[in-house]
């Protein structure tokens, strides 16, 4: 009896000891974490760029097709929006699933309040925008996109957060774009703006958080949104941007949140043409092409504006082209593997990461010298997130 | 003997229990972190902004009068340069002071490089610059400001950090700038510009890396180097800009960090003058002046360059006032205390944190409402610097 004793206590204290140590191993920071999207399996995996390695791997995250993720001001949580209408918080740092939500049936993104307290998710279906508590992920408030004679909802889409507690969105069966204050979250003040054009299908905010663009789908030209000027209301720039006169077949909208801000001018992907254009900001007039080699979808800036990496639709997904952004001519041309999705840059910009989902691995370059210092093999990644997103407006 | 030794496993049991809940305690992310600096006590506050308050004291740092701090790129530990020369590294979460060297006589400022491995510190006595390993503090260089004849060596100024593995830095004796590359950190590339105007006393890197800007003591204008184009050399702009024609005393020459960038424009202290001065980014051209309270020290824009709040040499440095960018107007004035010396915003804007040196406390505003929402009592509070710093260029 007494020897069991002994022991017990020591199984006791060396239990505690390992515990302790696993522990005092995960003490660590935030801010050279991220996630990439598994996107078959419904699992992400939890990465770190200062050593380019998996940490962790969160299983159980529903249908990741389209995922995308936001991350707490502290950026020790992810908060994941499946497709499915999924709303899952991840701790970063023991890779654990805290809470899980379905919050509608079929959804596009979210975004989450400046403060980081508040989650916004914009849905298909019931079409609207929920939005939830950060910490504890209960409801908190829910607006409708009902428009016109009240009967329908509209689809919600290009959800953003912006400055001054407000997300703003854009209706696309209405053919409108709310921006929603949000400084009393209680008694959220929404502000409608109708007629803005035939089916916006995607939106994004600039990185100063003041212009507010959404791309159209049933027209050309892209709706502007001052937000430090309301009064002016939605006017239309870029005429032509589009697929309405397009003469090849369009594998892919582009994305707007593939717009590289980059000095004085955005570079944005062409709709259907072998192109990225060239817009001037002070004006949105487009102001040059660079022909690149296929269908572009995301044209994403180093950090710096130095650099512009472009991917492509099919057939041409299996590389990516760098365009240098003062002479605007392409310099380099990588090839991560087959069907390369997804490109998110370290903050101050020496790595990128390219998803190749068909290769089932994520790259990593060294953007100074184009050279892969990392090869992570992943099943069919898509979307990569880094936490460094949670310390910018409008990511 | 039983009883006791079952008491000592139940002991050794809850002793670990509550090391491993202190540990679990400290499992955070660090996205939401930061330091104050307590100039006269030598010590730093490490605060959060999610609840503001101070989570460790850290003493025993040397002399902290005009110490700044620079972050790496986990957010985890901090690097503080002290005025007597003295190179501290904390850890951020668990308030260590983790690593010290004293690495030259009289020091001001540093930097850390784009991947986040070295350190630089730019140094008065002797002059020149000396570059760390980020990891353990070992020497990895050493680069002399030796010019003109090679008999004496200057002070040091302006080090920062530029894209691709760069630190620049200006030498006050020699009038010159110098951009070293550490893309091999054993044999750096040292790239002089000699005859750039007289004793320049600080510099800055635009927040896109781009453009260097060293102020000049010993004459009027700014030093403007162009990182994307060394071979253009650098230029004058700002040619009425400085002390020389200046018809008030000079209580304090502005630093550099406080030059605001919103949108297409910088706003800038005017030397002596009670004004801040509205320069095109474009051509660097003035284009307006906006009368303020007093002589301003620095001018920081909100991250969405919304607004810019200035403070002020003495006497008027207990009040801080917000200028709307659109405008171009002072729209509210707070008091934060007596000598409010820095201004730090959190990364997406919704609040900024001041210290009000000669009132002891670091007063917290909502950027939206200009209400206070939070007051630290600490003593002779000076620099506060967040972790988000670690994710941008030049800070």
């Amino acid at each position: 009896m007494r020897v069991d004793r002994r022991l017990a206590g020591f199984a006791a204290a060396l239990s505690c000891l390992i515990s302790a140590s696993a522990l005092a191993d995960e003490l660590r920071g935030t801010g050279d974490l991220g996630l990439v999207v598994e996107r078959a399996s419904g699992r992400i995996n939890i990465i770190e760029t200062t050593n380019p390695s998996v940490l962790h791997t969160v299983e159980g995250l529903g249908d990741l097709s389209h995922a995308s993720a936001v991350f707490s001001p502290d950026g020790r949580y992810a908060y994941l929006f499946g497709r499915d209408g999924g709303l899952s918080k991840v701790d970063m740092l023991t890779g654990r699933l805290v809470e899980r939500v379905m919050q509608a049936g079929n959804a596009i993104g979210g975004a989450i309040s400046q403060d980081g307290t508040l989650i916004a998710v914009s849905n298909y279906d019931p079409g609207g925008v929920r939005v939830f508590d950060a910490e504890t992920l209960a409801p908190v408030a829910d607006i409708p996109a009902i428009y016109g004679d009240g009967a329908g909802r509209s689809k919600v889409v290009g959800l953003v957060d912006a400055p001054d507690q407000r997300f703003v969105f854009s209706l696309y069966d209405a053919g409108e774009i709310w921006v929603a204050d949000f400084a009393d979250p209680g008694d959220p003040q929404i502000t409608r703006f109708a007629d803005i054009g035939r089916q916006p299908y995607d939106g994004l905010i600039t990185p100063d958080g003041r212009h507010y663009l959404a791309g159209l789908f049933g027209e050309d030209g892209i709706a502007l949104l001052d937000l430090w000027d309301l009064d002016a209301g939605v006017r239309r720039i870029l005429d032509g941007y589009g697929h309405g006169e397009d003469p090849l077949p369009v594998y892919k909208m582009p994305h707007l949140e593939g717009w590289a801000s980059a000095g004085d001018v955005l570079f944005l992907p062409a709709v259907g043409r072998h192109e990225v254009l060239v817009v001037d900001r002070a004006n949105w007039r487009e102001v040059g092409r660079i022909a690149v080699r296929g269908q572009p979808v995301f044209a994403v800036a180093r950090p710096d504006g130095r650099q512009v990496w472009v991917n492509f639709a099919h057939p041409d997904n299996d590389s990516v082209q760098i365009i240098d952004v003062p002479s605007r001519e392409i310099i380099h041309t990588v090839e991560p593997g087959e069907a390369a999705l997804h490109m998110e840059f370290t903050p101050r910009g020496g790595q990128v990461w390219i998803s190749a989902r068909d290769s089932n691995v994520v790259r990593v370059y060294d953007t100074r010298t184009f050279e892969p210092v990392a090869t992570l093999p992943m099943e069919t990644p898509s979307g990569i997130f880094l936490t460094a997103r949670a310390h910018r407006i409008g990511l």
